[in-house]
C-alpha cells in the first residue's frame, strides 16, 4: 500500500488502542511537525515555484488537521502536552543525502513515506477503534494523508527523472521499514 | 488607525508604485514569514491551547495569501526571488524583552503591529494603484490584515491584564514608528 515496504507489525494496533490518549496527543504533534517541515522546505527551495505552491497548500491542510486534533483532545478533556520527539523521524532523516539535488529528492520522498505510514496507521485506527466518533474522525483524515503522499511524490517527479524517483522511493521505503523494526518502548502514531 | 503611532510617510506610496514588482515579491516573502513566525510561536507556547489554535488559523490564512501573491506574480510573469531580509522586522524585535512572560506579551504585540502596518500600507496600495486588478486584490486582503491585528491583541488579552496590554501596545507602537523613521534605502512593503 502506498509504496510502503512492510505492513505495520500486528501488535501495534492493540498498543495504540490501549494508549489512545497518547496516540491522539502524538497525532497533534505530528500534524504540527508536518506543517513546520513543509514551511521550512518552502524557505529552503524558494527558487522552485511549483514546490513552494504545493507545500503551502499542504501545510495549510496539516494545520487544519492540527486544529481538528486539538478539538478532539479538548472535547475529551485530554490535556495537550509536550512529548519526547519520536525516534522515527530522526531515524528516517539519517538516510537523507547532504548534497543537492539529492537532498531535495530524499527529503521529498521521506516526507511522502511518513504520510504513507500515517495513512496506513490511521486506516488501522479507523477499522479497530471501539469509539465510533473517533473511527469517523480517522476515516475522514485517511484520504488526505494518501493525497499528501502523492503530492510529495509529484513534487519529486517535477524535478527528477521518473525512474530515478521510483528507484530511490523503493530504497527509502526499505529504510523506513527498517527504522520501524528497531526495538523501541515508544508508543506513538509511528512507533 | 489600528493603534499605529504614526501614519506612513507621504513619499512611500510613490516609491511603492514605481517599484510595484519589488513590492509584490516582498509581499510574498512577508506572508511566508508571517506564517513561519506563527508556527514557531505554536512550538514555543505549546502549553497554551488558546494561543496554539488562534496561531494555527492565522498561519493558514497567511499561507493562503502567500499562494495568492505567488499567483499574481505568475500571472504578471514577475519571477519570485530571494530578497535581503528587511531591516524593519529586525528593528522591531529589538524591543522584545528576553524573559517570560514579557517575551510572550511583546512578541504578540510586535506581531499585531506588523499586521496593522501591513493593513495601512495595503490600504494605500488599494487606493492609489493605477491597475484595477491589483487595486481589487489589495482591497480584498485589507480586512484580513486588520483581523490579524485584532487576533494578536486578543491573544495578549487572554494572558495579560487589559491595562498592561494597552500600555505596552502604546510603547511598542512608538518603537515601531521610530524603526520606520530610520533612514534606509530599502523599498519594501514595510520600508
Amino acid at each position: 500500500m502506498l509504496d510502503l515496504a512492510s505492513p505495520t507489525r500486528s501488535d501495534w494496533i492493540g498498543q495504540a488502542l490501549d494508549h489512545i490518549d497518547l496516540i491522539l496527543i502524538d497525532h497533534a504533534h505530528c500534524e504540527k511537525k508536518a506543517a513546520s517541515t513543509a514551511i521550512n522546505l518552502i524557505f529552503r527551495y524558494q527558487g522552485k515555484a511549483d514546490i513552494m505552491e504545493a507545500l503551502s497548500a499542504l501545510a495549510r491542510e496539516e494545520l487544519e488537521h492540527f486544529e481538528l486534533v486539538l478539538g478532539v483532545l479538548k472535547a475529551r478533556e485530554i490535556p495537550f502536552r509536550v512529548l519526547q520527539p519520536s525516534l522515527y523521524a530522526k531515524g528516517l532523516h539519517e538516510a537523507v543525502r547532504k548534497e543537492e539535488p539529492n537532498q531535495l529528492l530524499d527529503t521529498l520522498l521521506i516526507c511522502s513515506l511518513i504520510e504513507a505510514r500515517s495513512c496506513e496507521r490511521m486506516k488501522l485506527l479507523a477499522e479497530h477503534l471501539p469509539d465510533s466518533e473517533l473511527r469517523e474522525f480517522y476515516t475522514s483524515l485517511l484520504a488526505c494523508e494518501a493525497r499528501h503522499f502523492h503530492s510529495y511524490v509529484q513534487m519529486a517527479y517535477g524535478h527528477f527523472e521518473r525512474d530515478l524517483v521510483r528507484a530511490r522511493l523503493h530504497e527509502l521505503a526499505a529504510h523506513e521499514a527498517a527504522v520501524l523494526a528497531r526495538p523501541s518502548e515508544e508508543i506513538r502514531l509511528h512507533s
